[in-house]
């Protein structure tokens, strides 16, 4: 491990995430990053579970660790691991954590090692002050939030609910905003489901159409329904629910043949007025209305949540404006993260760097990003376990 | 080569035939199925040309063989390929020529060795009677009618164009007969054009649609505009054109993509109400009424055609209702066949075999079938060149 020099609270952010960001974990590799994280945590005074789930292949690095015992709890979740570097055109090699002109490049610098970093150093500077009878601070931490998920931040919650260590709140590191820090908090998301239908016909020549019963045909009434419903208005907190049909294919090179299927799949991107299974509904229904003969799968990724709004969000916006000027939106837009599943357990919101490089060539952050997010997170802390008489909601 | 013996008269339309069909002269081989009609129209007098066209695995063979130089001049056209044996469940090997039952197995029974043998035996049994300054009999006889047809039938009418060679009228021995011999003589077909559109739009992820534009979304009103159009109601001889659409394919495999662009193929049969060129037009204005950025690819496999109606249809059809009983419908539908080339060239019409099993399995025709066709070949050929009188149309 190449960071674990210096004293409990000279950290600083930027040399702290460079660390992090120098350790290639591309979904499902850890190449060491954790222990980073870890061993800091554990000099802070934290107490780290490692909890390993998945083999082989698909297995897949956790922690959680915990600092303190009482009311309010406020968890950290974040995810050490990043989506390939992709194409040609890095300026500085992607896991090389190099500074230039006041910018820290690396994969994973905004998405999202550069939000655990200020995380961790925004608790390093409350620990000298911080009264530990006023509440306790977590880390949820996982190896897959980019992948599958499958054996990441669920898996660590049902441990969590089993050893009775389900936060009061929890705070999600993703880098929320779009173009300048302090735009928009996370309050909830869509949920996403997938469908695939297979739309049955029957084979034959083109010359002979009545013999046959082109699915091609029959496609097309459907599709323009699904393209053209409106699934909702939209409600107070989210856009209107949006369907995407992303891909339609035959494999028919025959000129001459009518072919005797069609797969069509596609998105629903939805808000709160719906749930996965009265879409699924929904489908069957719409499809019967146009085709007798057809098959559905459908896949549900995540529900709609909306988390309930309370002090933490307040305060929050707070010190938001305290430390950017800005009001922070609070949005449901864009896509998932972890907190489609945290929100079964807790009230969750998210909030970290600007996102525009994710998942980008030369993802980048600016370190006054990087230092005003560590101030935020810090300022919330405050607000939350060292004020006077916080009560928790 | 098998089938040499004999003298001129006493060939059986039957034996003939199962010559032919034990060669395997799958497109585009020969198998010296050719070298059996040369010898046999040799033997009864005709000239024969070898006329051998393409090289290498696009080789084709073909010959034209004529008997007599004087008007009217009519020309027997057909191929002596075959389409392959296709899936298991023959009850006689496909190339043995085998007759069970009074029924004649293998592929090329009815498409269309069977209909050349008819004619060959037709031929042989008026050369005693026929007075040869009453016009000439010729044979257009090509090895790629079951392929692409480059050079077969196409060659070789250039080539009897230049050398004066055009027949007055030509009867192609297609299976014209949908379920029993005498039911139908195509006097035209249909046209067929196959396009290729490629819709385009911008790529982008499910959760952000408004920052792409879904190529499948602008599809669907297409779709419905080309399914629901109606192109024309047929006429006199030609039933509606009819447009399939026998492909939509996008290879979009990522469930939270839209893609970039959709391809959609597409054939078109049409009457004499439209030209392939008329209809290209009409794609591009139809497609640009729904898509501002597409690519459109259209090839015309044949116009669609009818034949002058003369004397030699009318001829035809009261020599079958002499021997079969039926009023022969007079046809235009089904499929295209060499007659597309011909057309332009003389009038042309198409009568054979019932075609109920060409291109499957057990490929097989009826001896009776075979004799009548051969009597009805003979009784057609008796009027049009035996009878006094008779002017060329």
């Amino acid at each position: 491990m190449g960071y674990s020099s210096g004293s409990i609270d000279d950290n600083d952010v930027v040399e702290f995430a460079q660390a992090l960001l120098k350790k290639a974990s591309v979904t499902p590799a850890d190449e060491g990053v954790q222990g980073i994280l870890i061993s800091q945590l554990e000099r802070m005074g934290f107490s780290v579970t490692l909890l390993p789930f998945g083999s082989g292949e698909k297995k897949t690095l956790n922690f959680f660790a915990r600092l303190g015992e009482h009311s309010p709890h406020i968890c950290f979740a974040g995810h050490t691991d990043v989506v390939p570097p992709g194409g040609e055109g890095w300026v500085h090699a992607p896991f090389s954590g190099v500074v230039e002109k006041d910018i820290l490049y690396g994969r994973g610098a905004c998405d999202m090692k550069g939000g655990i970093a200020a995380f961790v150093c925004a608790v390093e500077k409350i620990l000298k002050t911080w009264d530990r009878r006023k509440g306790s601070i977590s880390f949820l931490i996982t190896g897959d939030e980019e992948g599958t998920g499958e054996f990441g931040t669920k898996c660590v919650l049902e441990w969590m609910k089993a050893q009775n260590q389900i936060p009061d709140f929890c705070l999600v590191g993703e880098p929320t905003n779009p173009n300048i820090l302090g735009e928009t908090i996370k309050i909830g998301r869509r949920g996403s489901l997938n469908a695939r239908v297979v739309i049955k016909g029957v084979q034959g020549h083109v010359a002979y159409p009545h013999r046959a019963d082109n699915p091609l045909h029959k496609l097309a009434s459907l599709l323009n329904f699904l393209v053209t419903h409106e699934l909702d208005k939209g409600n107070e907190w989210f856009e209107p629910s949006s369907l995407q049909v992303t891909s339609i294919d035959t494999g028919n090179d025959v000129t001459n043949l009518i072919p005797g299927e069609v797969e069509i799949r596609l998105n629903i991107r939805f808000n709160t007025e719906h749930t996965g299974q009265s879409l699924k509904t929904w489908l069957n229904e719409s499809i019967e209305r146009f085709i007798p003969h057809y098959s559905l799968e459908v896949a549900i990724s995540g529900e709609a949540f909306l988390t309930p709004l309370g002090v933490e969000v307040s305060e929050l916006q707070k010190v938001i404006l305290e430390q950017t000027g800005r009001n922070a939106r609070l949005d449901t837009g864009g896509g998932t993260s972890d907190a489609r599943f945290i929100t079964h357990y807790c009230p969750v919101a998210e909030f970290g760097l600007v996102g525009q490089t994710m998942h980008k060539v030369n993802e980048q952050v600016q370190l006054s990003d990087l230092r005003g997010l560590e101030t935020i997170y810090r300022l919330f802390l405050q607000k939350m376990l060292c004020g006077a008489g916080h009560e928790t909601v």
